[in-house]
This record gives C-alpha cells, sequence and structure tokens, in this order.
C-alpha cells in the first residue's frame, strides 16, 4: 500500500533524453519521454493497440511511437496518428500521469490527477546552483520496500556499526549526540550537535582542521520520500553561523517505490566548499556512494527477513522514535486518501 | 488454454539423433527419442519408476533406458525390462504420445490418440526437395504465447517500425499493398502485391534487378500454429506467372506452445534462385534472422504487458482483421474440443 | 512436512569461526556462531529490534552483535547490550535452538527444545581419530527434498546406470550381491556381500589386490538424516574378518532439509589403509566426489517432476523394500509428533 496522491521522484532529468524510458512505478508500469520540444511525459508504458510497451519506441514531434506498428501518442495519452488508415479509433488513449521538471528532476503523481498541485513539490534549489552547490548525483535500485531506506536514513545511530569501517567512525560519538527533533506539517526534522569532537578524517582533508570540531547535521524527512540533509562544521567553540561554516555539504535523498519490496533511491552529494575544484565533488560523492551501498545490502536483508517474517515479536527501541513518527505520518496521509476516496 | 487434438512441431529430426531430448509441449513434459531401427518416439518424460527425467537416459535398441535405475520403455510406453528381476510389474507404463516424422519434422499429436490422424498434418514438401529448395532451419524459444507469434507473422504492417532498420524499408509501402484475404478450411491465406515498387538491397543484391518490380508475398496460416509463406519478384509489368518469378523464396513458421506464456519457434528459409550456391542460402537465413530476433524481442515485452493487465483498454486498428480472424479460428477449434469432450 | 524433534546437521564444526553463518534449516532461518569462548550457538538469524539477519553481524565476546544497529544477543538468544541506552527492553530475545557440537559437526534441534537430548545424537568417533582414520569433507547444496538423497544412497542398484562411467562398474554384478537387510530401533541398516568377484580398479590401485575379492558393504540409515557406511574387501576366501580386512573405507552422509524442496548433503570419506599418506585420503575423496554431483543433478531433476506431477502412476520394483522401510519409519516419527503435540 502506498500514498498514491503525492510526487515521486521518477527519474532525473538527465536520465529521459532522446529516448524513451521504462520505469516501474508505486508497481505501475511507466514510460517517460520527451517530445520534440523537450518536453517531459510520463505514460503508462503500454501502447492502447496491442499492449507493446511504449519504451521500446522512439521519440517522435508529437510524441511517441509505438516501436511495434508506429501509433504516435502524444504527451497527454491522446493517440494522434494510425498507420495505414485515416481515423484514430474512438478510446485510443494511454493513461497520463502528471509531470513536473523541477531541480533537475522529473517528479511524478500517480493518483488522482485533479490534486496534482506543483505547489506541493519539495524545493531544493541547490541542485540547480552548480555554482555555489556543485553536486553529482545517481540512482541505485535497491531490492526493500522504501520506507526502510527511509527508516535507515533518519536513524544515524546505524552509522557507529553498519558504517563502522567506511564514514562511521566511534559508535558512541552518535549516542552523545545532541539531538532535537521536531515535527513538521509535512514530516519530521531534527539537528544534531555534536561539539567539540574529533573531525573525521575525511573532514580533515577537506577543511584542514587543526583540532576538534562543533559538527551539525540537520534532517528534514518530507513525506512520502524525500530527505534533506545539511551538515557542516566549524572549529570547536567558534561560534559562527552554520551558513558560514568552512565545511559543509548537502544531500538529497529521494526513495521511490517500484513495487512493495523494492525502490530506486535517488541521490545526489553537493559540495559547499572548494566549489572551483571538481576533484573535491567527485571525492565526497565517491566516499559516500561506498557507504550507501553498505546501506542498501543492510536494508535488502531486513527487507527479506520482514517479508518472510513479518513484525512479530520486534522490539523497539529509544531511537526508534523518529521512525515511528514518520510511520505514523504516513498513516495519517493513507487514512485521508482512504477517506477522500470513500467521499467520492 | 491450447487446442490439444492438434499436430504440433515437437522437434526439428535433426534435433533427435543418438540422445533423447527433452522438451516441454502444451505445458506437459515430453521426451523425444530414438529406438535402434531409429524410429522416433515422444512419451512423458518421466519414468514411472522414480519419476526421474527420461531424457536423461539413453537410447538403446528396445527404446529408452531410464538414467537412474535402468529400466527400459519402448517406443509405445510400455516398459520392457526391469534390472535385477524377471517381471515387469503391471501398471509400468509411460504415456505416449503419437508423432509422426514428416518433412524434417516431429510431428507429436497431445490430445486424444485415437483422432490422431497423419493426414492432418500440413505438407510442405520443400524441406525434402534440397536440389530445387535448398534451406536451412533453426528453432528460436520465446518467452511469449505462441499466438502473439502467429499474429506478428501475419501482420506485416509492423515491418517499417520493428524492422526500420534491417529487412523493413519505407512503412507507407507496406500499407499501399494490395492485399486480399481469404479464410480457407483450416485457417486464413492472403496474398499481397506491390507492383511496380523499387525493390529492396536485398533483392537487389540477389537477383540483379534494374528497376522497379512486381512483388508478390503469399501467406497461409494453418491452424493452430503453421504459417506457410511464399515471397517471389519480377520486372515490373513482365506479366509472368509467380511460379516463374526469377526471384522466389519459402519461409516455413512453426509454433508450438511450451507454456501459456512461452513457445518454440521453428522456421526454415530456402532460397528459390542460385541453388548451386549454399552461400546463397546461408546468406538469406542470416538477413531474416536478425529480424526474427527484433520479433522475439518485441512479442517477448508485449506478453509480459499483457500478462500483467490484460487485453483491458486495447483498441483494434484495420491491420487487425487477419488477427481476429484467426483468433475466432482457434475459438472454433477450442468449442468443438470442448463438445467432443462433453460427448464422452 | 519434517520431523522437528530430532538432531540434524547444521554445518560442520569448522565451517564456523570467527564469522557467524547462516543457514536455512527446516525451513527457518538460523544463524550460527561462537561466543569469545568458542562456544557454539544457534538463534533464529533475526535481529529481535528490526529483523536484520544476525548473520550480518560480528562475534563478540557476550554473543553476537547485530551488523545494523549493534544490539548483543548471547547464545541463549537473550539480548544484554542495547547501544545508546542503559536497559534492554523487556522482551528482547531471539529464539534460540539448541545445538550440541560433536565429531566434527554442529548438530542443532529445530523442534521441542525440553526434547533435546544429546544422548540421541549418531556416534561417528572416526572422525575425530585422524590417525586411524583420516578423512575429508564437505557439503553440497541439493535442490532437491532430503529424502531423495536418502533414497539414493540407500539403494545401490543405481550404481550400474547413474554411475556407469565412474564408480559403477557392471550392473549385474550389483544385482548379484548378497545382501541382507534388518530394521533397527533407529532405522534400517543392510549388508551387502560380493564374493570372489573381480576388484574395481581403484580398490587394485589402492590395495594391489593380485585376484578376485571377497567385498562387503555396510550402510545403517539413522533416522531421520543419517547413513554411516562402511566398505571393504580382502583376498577372495581369506576368511579374516572384516575389521582386519587390507582395504576399508568409511563415508558418512548427512541430510539436512533446507525447505521442502532442498538439502545440505554433508559427508566425509575416511580411509582405513595407508593413513600416512594424505594423497590417498585426497584420491578416496576426489573419486566419491565426482559420483555424488552424478547423483546431485539427478535426484534434482526427480524433485522436478515429482513436484510438478506427484508419485501418480509410479510403480515400486524389488529394490524399493529398504526405501518404503524408511518411509514407514519417518512416518511413524511424524506420527508420534503429532500425537505429543496434541497431548499438550
Amino acid at each position: 500500500m502506498f500514498v498514491r496522491n503525492a510526487w515521486y521522484i521518477a527519474a532525473w532529468s538527465d536520465e529521459v533524453g532522446d529516448t524513451p524510458l521504462g520505469r516501474r512505478i508505486l508497481n505501475e508500469p511507466v514510460v517517460l519521454f520527451r517530445d520534440g520540444n523537450g518536453r517531459a511525459a510520463a505514460l503508462a508504458d503500454r501502447c492502447c493497440h496491442r499492449s507493446a510497451p511504449l519504451s521500446l519506441g522512439r521519440c517522435v514531434a508529437e510524441g511517441i511511437e509505438c516501436g511495434y506498428h508506429g501509433l504516435v501518442i502524444d504527451t497527454n495519452g491522446q493517440c494522434v496518428s494510425v498507420p495505414g488508415q485515416r481515423l484514430v479509433p474512438p478510446g485510443a488513449q494511454v493513461r497520463r500521469y502528471p509531470l513536473v521538471e523541477k531541480n533537475q528532476f522529473l517528479w511524478v503523481w500517480m493518483g488522482e490527477p485533479a490534486l496534482a498541485d506543483p505547489a506541493l513539490i519539495v524545493d531544493f534549489p541547490y541542485h540547480d546552483d552548480r555554482a555555489r552547490w556543485p553536486h553529482k548525483h545517481t540512482m541505485y535500485p535497491i531490492r526493500s520496500n522504501y520506507m526502510l531506506m527511509v527508516d535507515n536514513l533518519m536513524d544515524l545511530t546505524h552509522l557507529g556499526y553498519l558504517h563502522a569501517k567506511t564514514i562511521g567512525g566511534n559508535p558512541l560519538q552518535h549516542f552523545q549526540a545532541d539531538m532535537k527533533t521536531v515535527r513538521t506539517p509535512s514530516g519530521v526534522k531534527f539537528t544534531r550537535w555534536m561539539r567539540n569532537s574529533p573531525p573525521p578524517p575525511s573532514y580533515v582533508k577537506a577543511a584542514r582542521f587543526q583540532g576538534p570540531v562543533d559538527r551539525l547535521q540537520v534532517f528534514e524527512y518530507v513525506a512520502p520520500s524525500s530527505i534533506l540533509q545539511w551538515t557542516g562544521a566549524t572549529d570547536a567553540g567558534s561560534g559562527i553561523e552554520p551558513d558560514d561554516f568552512p565545511f559543509q555539504f548537502r544531500l538529497f535523498h529521494g526513495l521511490t517505490p517500484e513495487t512493495e519490496t523494492s525502490c530506486f533511491y535517488f541521490w545526489s552529494a553537493a559540495n559547499g566548499y572548494r566549489q572551483d575544484d571538481p576533484a573535491t565533488t567527485e571525492q565526497l560523492f565517491g566516499e559516500i556512494a561506498f557507504a550507501f551501498r553498505e546501506d542498501a545490502a543492510m536494508v535488502e536483508a531486513q527487507q527479506a527477513r520482514l517479508g518472510e517474517l513479518g513484525e512479530d515479536g520486534l522490539v523497539d527501541i529509544n531511537s526508534d522514535a523518529t521512525r515511528m513518527t514518520m510511520r505514523r505520518h504516513i498513516d495519517r496521509m493513507l487514512a485521508a486518501e482512504r477517506q477522500q476516496e470513500a467521499a467520492e
């Protein structure tokens, strides 16, 4: 069961160029493509003639041409041409999904089209500001429910264990962090201070810290499936504002359900330091990428057990508070959606 | 659901030599083999002792010997020897399927044996006439219902799209063909004239045409699963009879259901020109083989969608007429079969 | 359906060292590990916190540490530490399975713990006596129900067919063996004399026999899943006791159900001749290993057919007597287990 009336990331903008892209989203086959004007669209990935996937076709001026018998479907899902005949038969239509291109993403709305308000889409202008926030991005397919990755990202106590050999460092440091969590209208947000603490080696290399640092992490979950992360550090006790920290970076994490047990993990890393040096962006991305593979392997194994054995017999610990807040938020969204459907 | 009372191609004759061949047909495991006299037979691929596949055994004079405990089963499915004991236990039998070897094929009858009349088998003597019709043949396993391949072969309007880069050529040319379709007692047949048209490059190379040609294609569907194709060309306006065309070739297409969502595609290409040059046969085969891989990929993708989403919301276009005629023919065969079973 | 109140081999002792081992047994995920004292234990392979497989964690002094959030579980399945908090929540426990280490095996009890009597475990001291019985061992994963491998091992009439090209030799020789089968309290046992028979080439090479030999094979099935094999030969008519045969070896065969259609085959080969020469142990192992791959391939194919078509229409032959005795033994164990459960 998924929240349907919400915007999900269907793809990075640069994944959809001259050729169509087929992708399963909320367990429905979707084709993403651009017409002759470069306007992106999302349709059911199935020709209305003989059910061939449109993603095997090609982009044409008016929309997308089926690769089997040549029908052309426009960006609204309307068939506009059937080879070999003058008339297009009535009902020759393919389901269209609202799509918005914003901040280097193609955002799709899988629910009721009338409710698809672009104003609801998360703002992340940093992707567009390559001078101040140069970034690198990718997508990982993961064989777990998307919420297991959300849980993972919003509970950093796993760093000292799962990432002990990579970005984790000392587990104790993470438990002793000064953590403040607040609910927001669209989810939950926490700030996490690690004051007067030894900087991790990668921080030293990046910002040449000489002594202990004040570290701050800000994570904001925007339901159902976006996480905005800001991380920074400054010399301990310097007292300067986070925005002015000499070392800071931003990550975007977008999780899109493919099926109940698989998802797409869209993420980017943007460095707010040494912006002129492309190698810095590469290095930040590379260090994180390795750790995220560790996350993927763990949540996939977790999914396998949960899929087989369910939640019976599991216990919650202190650090599960954020997870439970997020689940309740999703539950409220699902309940609202069911109520809305019942009212129709 | 399959038509059971019909002959299907189980294998090319030359696929079954000294060693047994296991193949699933109409979703039943079948073993094909030859006894010491070279007589081919088809049995359930399962020893009547401990269920080991007989296809893992070996051919012996009296039939087939199970590779596990050595029971010998003859071509009628009767166990004729049990190692270590004098008597064969009553009931030691394996299901036999009627089998006929004809025109380089092993034809199998999966339905009621009493109805298995060899006279019902399609005639294709060209496979045996290697002087006049040298040919090359093969089998492609395809992950789609067999009828999706039948549909594909009997609707040539896809040539300009799916095979745009191979044998397709100009889509318009195919839509403007002069097409005549007739129902036959065993299926449907069409002739397709493309008069005074530019010959495709492969035709020019093969027959050295200097100008436009009159092209003729004849496709005959013999239900449930054979398609006989004749194709030829001559100088435009020459007025000579098709049989005398300087350039002509024949294809045989046999589709055998493996499961509801997979089939075996047996096909051959025989050239009726330059019969003395083996390279000509090779070249004709090679050009077609490439295009048939494109067909396989498309119908497999189509199968995946149809399997998930069914036929709901699909529309028919003009070129679907032949397909619908064929489906009705199959439906009548299925209805007749059910009626027959009910009467028994 | 499996006999649950029984000891099964979970692993060779040397498979579980410094790192945990995950293995599915009787269709339940199990983790095997050792604590800081080297004491082996078996738990459900699922952390009681968020269901991560414990087998992805690491061995620590007190037990096993989950690789996701660092909970520590001891060898009794009790959570003894939750990072970041002082108290362990009530109910933080993982199912423990009784485990005994004996004769180089880790034996696990998947049923009612109160009934887990170590005295019921098969004795096989030869694994511990490397001077008199040097051995080599391994485990093969097999995609068949474990009983198909038991059947295979307890019916040697397949040797002349399945292993015709390896250890089989002449089929007739096996059928003419003087075979005596007796039921035992825990299963069935047979002795099989092949008197005054030509020694197989491997015997000649190992023991330099000059003429015919008296061969003896003793196979004992201990339900549900162990087979103890002794094989030896001496010069024909020498009249010496089997224990003194110049050529003899022992095999242990342990079959542990993974699922209804897969199992683990633990086996060893110990040579009771030329004990000082490691190459002799290697050679014995190597010859047998090849034949056991043939067995695995056959029972996997048999499993596929039985899984699809069941036992309908199968007939029994003389050599099935042992198999039927074993099945009845298992059926009695299952019936006793059901009775016991009903009484509780």
